[in-house]
């Protein structure tokens, strides 16, 4: 399936006095963008849905490959793709790209966390189904 | 009495393809020095002093002049004085300066709430007290 | 005339463990707007407009009236009226709403500097016949 | 050799709704730390020594581990340790931690490039030297 994406245009705030966005902001971008995914998926906020669920997600590990730079006024896209939905675990991987351009490869792996004590919890059922249109079912 | 006085060192991601600190980190950086005044103040963290006394403060008025920038890599120093110590709010002027020159002079107005509804609340006195070292007493 | 307007939806990482957006954001949201106003009224980007002119433009005073808070998700809208275009100046006034209730009043104050020496220059005409058009004329 | 390691507190803005700090924040203390690196190294700021030398330096790859949260006010210690200096390339490790709990660890690989172009340029012999002393040397 394709891929979930979304838009965004670079803030000159986000950008430093290399004149390029500072490297943090693509770290930013993809959180942005998950948060967009979750609206699609669920057709309600990432809040919300997560409140429902008595569940939030926590990033575990990112890598990011920096390939060319965005910069002021850039409309990128970030790209999100569900690589393995795990028990407790989301793996995505995320391209951000200008005018078709990889800019940034990712790989980020979530863990679903009890809204109390933040240990981990399996991911629930009706979220797990939504995530497995994004990519392949879970491992 | 002497204001209050915070240092902080601009840093890179502060600053944007101007090649000075962006407007709203000069904001931040007051609510950062306020925050160390607390420290200073109370001997005990923003957050501890305002949960034992069950409030909280939000800025409802800032006016700020711009009269220099501040560079990647200044030290920049935040003066804090209270101005005046109302029922429910708190008046503060800031003058951030770099190497004794004056940056930015700002003119702020805070109101304590209380935590569940954020509305209005007196100012308690343990607070009120430590406040008025840093300037005149209450009106 | 009518003012400009632009929509940006509350991010994540710009609210704070208040729940609320941080005070800052609210004015790099106006700075966003203001370069969405440019696009709209040049039909080139703000850097363009610039660079093309000699010219840039840098926050002199800004005040802000802080009347209810935004919320991650919100989606708010930023209004700019230019409110005077002096020989240098140029003075705005904003209003950022949710759902059209007022969250923040605005007043700014630009000054308008030659590229190299970031000394006051006068604003260029054809900046200066764009901007009338979201206010009263030059006073 | 000891690793390098700057000390700084955890700001109010820097935290999230989730009351730890935003994960993106994390990148930018270890540019922070860099930079501050630098200064103790070469006895000047990252600036000028880069200017002097006609280079700068990008980041090619990040790879961060999110071991537990920091929280407002904490005061967290970055420590970098040169891995590796090749001709064009640096690879740093660095680990960030609270009272001796490491919260995230990263790798981080950076690329030296000329000023002009951006493009790959050999590292000069005398930033090659002062990074020495955090590492191995160079293979």
């Amino acid at each position: 399936m394709a891929p979930f994406t979304h838009q965004l245009r670079v803030r000159f705030n986000e950008c430093d006095p290399q004149r390029v966005a500072f490297n943090a902001n693509y770290f930013a971008w993809i959180d942005i963008a998950l948060t967009e995914l979750w609206r699609q998926s669920f057709g309600q906020s990432y809040d919300a849905v997560m409140a429902s669920n008595g569940v939030d997600i926590v990033v575990a590990e990112a890598t990011l490959k920096f390939l060319a730079p965005a910069r002021f006024d850039d409309e990128i896209e970030i790209a999100i793709t569900v690589k393995r939905i795990g028990k407790t675990s989301l793996q995505c991987s995320s391209t951000i790209s200008h005018e078709r351009q990889p800019l940034v490869t990712a790989e980020l792996r979530y863990v679903f966390v009890e809204l109390e004590q933040w240990t981990k919890t399996p991911i629930p059922d009706p979220i797990r189904e939504r995530l497995a249109q994004y990519g392949p079912a879970a491992g």
